[in-house]
């Protein structure tokens, strides 16, 4: 473990909780699961996950105190359970589960997408269920179980979107969760992070997919030479557009209206500055050229991004 | 000098170019100068640059065996003569020094468009000097000549686009430089440059800075929630986008053609991508995001990028 995460890998003197289960165990739920073992914030950790080969990956990293493929059967003992799988299945795991969860326990999630993941979850939570939806604001463009690492939510952002009047204690249990394990916690609407997270996450996501796929269409550029001079930019872009498909999908298609919203914005302004080249307008590419380098100082300040030239990686790759 | 650079800084048995004269101090040209100095490229390297603050720096660096404001009188005695300047400067550059170089000496450029660079140039050398235009596929975000490191071009391709016609000698002889700094080098011509550098990094470097702007511009969310939570995606686009402003509205203006042709793919494909968004077509959206891995993998197994999740960067700061 190194220096920079600040004896992170300390245990709490006590578990929050003490029977936690994380359904799904790709980077995310992965992620999560080695952090609370490492620092045994929970009396007892289970995890899940629909896939018998993942289960067993699972087993063989010791992921957890428990693994098992039976949710319903480890949900009705758990007193926080986590759902960390695509936001397209939600549903699904909520109706399988949701009977089974007992009065007083608290239900999460991981997704990317806060408002359709709600509706999809709570109609199958029984009273005295607390529903405190997280997002983590981390990840890495690797899948499954191998990819993740407990230090993933250092100094990264926990958004928690819980509905109205959703008990004050839950939501306090949850924060403190995501604080153990190393995030800064903001509370908003689920509304309101649908549209922050549609320009900060998924629009960049949806352009850096284009571009690539642009990029592979071309018949008077060869693939070849796309993949060699891919160091004047492209590969920036491949690192977002190699993410999880399936996670990705059900991005867009559950947090619909704030993309195709943020989508229009770009391309009106993406047009404009067409435009621009087209005229020959120099000052105007200048000013916009010129505009864009202070917020990349404000976020490298605010330690969400390294100062290190190319992300640091040109001491990484050299041959 | 750590181990990947594999005896990079070994100096040669003797020199390629009896005086070489480097026009620019910034990032690239800075970097060439650390690199010829490291590897006694040059019997003597000259290094000049227009701003009496970039000279100091030059100086102070130790950039070169001599630094000078006065162009034309170094090109005189020079025998390679390499202009690192925002493509916008290149005729200004050649009108100044043309007339003062010696026949048999060899010019050549930095520049990230070619075909509107030659033209800027070529009427202005004397017969008997050869144009031989360049392309270093490589940079960090950050200019000038305190930005530079002699093992920026280790492993990355330069691109040469001689006119038909240029002396075969000069031409080795500007391959030769380029191996020397650690690149591998292709020929090709200078319209064809133009389109692939359009794809690989003209139009990624304008969707980057557009969608930095578009985040910038919003009413409904802060710039400080987009700080915060940029490291859903966001922040990978703010590094190309904090690159020199001169020198990317220069490339915009002078390639215009090719950009133009490949953003309007880009657009196309962009609109034909929110079409499938809108029309809940997850299938289409799981092909493209699927196929688009695959680009990834090969640029990272020809040495063009670290297979490092998150560019390796994760480890670089946290706090």
């Amino acid at each position: 473990m190194s220096a920079v995460t600040n004896g992170f890998e300390q245990q709490l003197s006590e578990p929050l909780f003490d029977r936690v289960l994380i359904i799904g165990m790709g980077l995310i739920g992965s992620s999560i699961a080695r952090a609370v073992m490492m620092k045994r914030i929970a009396g007892t950790l289970i995890a899940c996950d629909a896939s018998e080969q993942v289960l067993d990956r699972g087993r063989a990293l010791n992921i957890a105190d428990e693994v098992t493929g039976d949710a319903a059967t480890a949900a009705a003992s758990a007193d926080l359970i986590i759902f960390a799988v695509p936001v397209g299945a939600n549903a699904g795991v909520a109706r399988l589960v949701g009977p089974h969860v007992k009065p007083g326990a608290i239900v999460s999630d991981t997704g990317s997408v806060k408002a359709q993941v709600i509706a999809a979850i709570a109609p199958h939570l029984p009273t005295g269920v607390a529903l405190v939806p997280a997002h983590p604001v981390a990840g890495t463009e690797y899948s499954g179980p191998d990819a993740g690492f407990a230090t993933l939510f250092i100094n990264r952002w926990c958004i928690l979107t819980p509905p109205d009047g959703t008990d004050k204690t839950a939501i306090a249990k949850v924060q403190g969760f995501w604080e153990a394990l190393g995030s800064n916690v903001e509370i908003m609407s689920a509304e309101h992070h649908d549209l922050v997270l549609a320009i900060t996450s998924h629009v960049p996501h949806l352009i850096a997919y284009n571009i690539v796929g642009t990029a592979d269409d071309l018949e008077a550029v060869t693939q070849s030479e796309v993949i060699k001079f891919s160091a004047g930019g492209f590969r920036d872009f491949t690192r977002i557009a190699a993410s999880d498909p399936t996670m990705w999908r059900d991005v867009f298609l559950h947090n619909k209206t704030a993309v195709l919203e943020m989508l229009g914005r770009f391309t009106e302004d993406l047009i404009a500055l067409q435009r621009k080249i087209r005229h020959g307008d120099g000052e105007g590419l200048f000013d916009l050229f010129t505009r864009t380098r202070a917020i990349r100082r404000s976020i490298i300040e605010q330690g969400q991004e390294t100062a290190a030239p190319d992300f640091g990686r040109s001491k990484s790759h050299q041959k």
